[in-house]
């Protein structure tokens, strides 16, 4: 059905897309090729919110010669007006005959709608090339648009034996220079960094994105310009965070999620967000809530930096959809802090599984990718 | 100095000297090729202590091809009469031109006899050609004889977050059925199992080689027959192992080390050790005169399997110089039992670092190599 020529388009496309991972939140990364057999006319990707779509771009730059051509998508096309024109709408003007897409739109009420139009106007039109990869391309936009809830990575960071820290709250610097750099590439991709008043108070993170540390390979697709700050959102249902906190005084907005607001005086970058208490407590976040609260605020993607507790209480209410664990060469010992507070764990059968779907040396520090068992 | 025939070469000693690896132990695995530039005239690998040499096997094949030839040794060519009379005077008689070693000797009071022996009869010696590669072929033989001391090599299985029970001990299969296959084939390149009495009381393990379970990459080249059990060494202070546990009636020897001996009938493959307890203790076992005691066993390696206790002890008294650590993808939680006992770690520096030297997938669990630093 695909010719190699059709998988190396794609995969054009794909890398093309790549481009806007750090920029087009909440809007999906996309790429588009237009060629005429292995010659490409035009390409294009998604940069920004507000900004054309990929396939203007690429229809930009092919200009008359997309007459005829095909065009590769990472997504279907929109057929949509909102802030542009249907880019399906604009693939029929341009004439191309047929349009290669990876995947068809995650968003059940509209998907099938782009191709609907491109074919109703005579365009070939075909799916499913590349497909993971597309889809690994945007799996916060992906679990939105498809359960209406967050994609959210759960980041920790322990010895080999699982701990954070001494017995006596030690552990600067368990991780190396090159596992915070890494980390640095993860908060600069998600919507939000979501932590808690105990990480707040215990570190005074800043919890933001600096462009130099990014790295140049980053550097060079992202001018520091164009830096984007995700969300720092803080679980704060005891109103412990003050305006003399480091991360409120820095750029990009702060969200402070509490039972009751309180009437100190923040910057405007500073939003209280009141939020009840679970269910049969009096206290705290009902996180379910928080995550719907979240995607309210156009938060697809969700990187959680934070402590023993919350990674229980998420990864209990089945709200982690990946772990991203950094492991240091070091052993801590049996007396020191662990890594996730579990309640009631009585049979390995209550252990959380997950699948690990990635495994690497990040300077001398493993990183571990795994994915939670779809439940 | 070394041609790519050179490395060719050499490297398919390695490869021969491979095959040992089951067999050969307390004596090294040794590869020989006899070459005329790349032609091989002769091959052969030491498999078994009281067998022949490798330098033997080679130029048995080899016969007068060997005159003028290359030898190539993963090791310096022996210069006592042992069971067998020196390779270095064979590889002399049968009129060699020169031989190359990837490594010299590592007993500092024979090194350079052999080299030196084949120099003094004209012919050309040259070492150091994938040295490393020899070196890892021979951990234990090659620690034992630099230090006096065993290579220790301890396996741990636990979950991501260094859990091996919940609290209520409950811990059966944590890792999958291909990590436990890696083990055998671990256990089976050793000279002794190290373990406890509290992991015999607890589990009943056999500690032995299931050659069944071996896979049969390894069982092609081990067959079933050349079968070794590495010793089964268990420290068992408080004279808690009773003929009747499993292990007592496998094949293979079983050593129970003690502070005193009992006067239970014992099969005769069992043997009592009796050492003192560490200084100023009323009982236990002093790690350091256990090492020694092997030694003079002629163990050269040890595979370690036990609890949480006996890994801190050989971790704080600096035995460890290998870390195999299985991780299965489970979170476990906090309140489960620990991985590695360490007593009175008060600030970062104390913490034992280690080197991560190989990091693979195991079947869905993780395998971590890590070395410990040279102190």
């Amino acid at each position: 059905m695909f010719s190699p020529i059709d998988h190396a388009m794609m995969r054009r496309a794909i890398e093309l897309a790549k481009n806007g991972v750090y920029t087009t939140a909440p809007n999906p990364n996309v790429g588009c090729v237009i060629a005429h057999n292995d010659e490409i006319v035009g390409e294009g990707y998604h940069y920004q919110a507000g900004q054309p779509h990929a396939e203007v771009y690429a229809l930009q730059a092919a200009g008359e010669r997309a007459r005829a051509a095909t065009a590769y998508v990472t997504l279907e096309p929109c057929s949509h007006f909102g802030r542009t024109p249907p880019c399906a709408k604009a693939l029929v003007e341009a004439g191309v005959g047929r349009v290669v897409c990876a995947m068809v739109d995650p968003n059940p009420k509209v998907a099938g709608r782009g191709i609907e139009m491109l074919q109703v106007a005579g365009i070939e039109v075909q799916t499913g090339l590349l497909e993971q990869d597309a889809i690994d391309l945007n799996q916060g936009f992906i679990k939105r648009m498809k359960t209406g809830k967050p994609f959210v990575q759960l980041k920790l960071a322990a010895s080999l034996d699982g701990r954070t820290a001494l017995a006596n709250g030690e552990s600067k610097w368990i991780t190396g220079p090159a596992a915070r750099a890494d980390v640095q590439r993860y908060r600069a991709k998600a919507g939000a960094i979501l932590s808690t008043s105990a990480t707040v108070l215990a570190d005074d993170p800043s919890l933001n994105i600096r462009w130099s540390e990014l790295g140049e390979a980053v550097q060079e697709c992202y001018p520091q310009g164009n830096l984007r700050q995700p969300k720092r959102v803080v679980i704060d249902s005891r109103n412990r965070v003050t305006p003399a906190h480091k991360l409120v005084g820095l750029a990009g907005e702060t969200l402070l999620v509490r039972n009751q607001a309180d009437e100190q005086v923040w910057p405007e970058s500073v939003e209280q967000l009141v939020l009840p208490a679970p269910e049969g407590e009096q206290s705290g976040i009902d996180l379910d809530s928080l995550m719907n609260e979240l995607v309210s605020h156009d938060i697809n993607h969700i990187w959680v930096e934070a402590g023993a507790k919350l990674a229980g209480g998420l990864l209990s209410a089945g709200l982690v959809d990946e772990l991203i664990l950094y492991q240091a060469p070091k052993l801590m010992g049996s007396d020191s802090r662990g890594l996730v507070d579990l309640e009631g764990l009585v049979a390995m059968s209550d252990v959380p599984e997950l699948t690990i779907t990635d495994v690497r040396m990040v300077g001398p520090d493993i990183r571990i990718t795994a994915r939670l068992n779809e439940i």
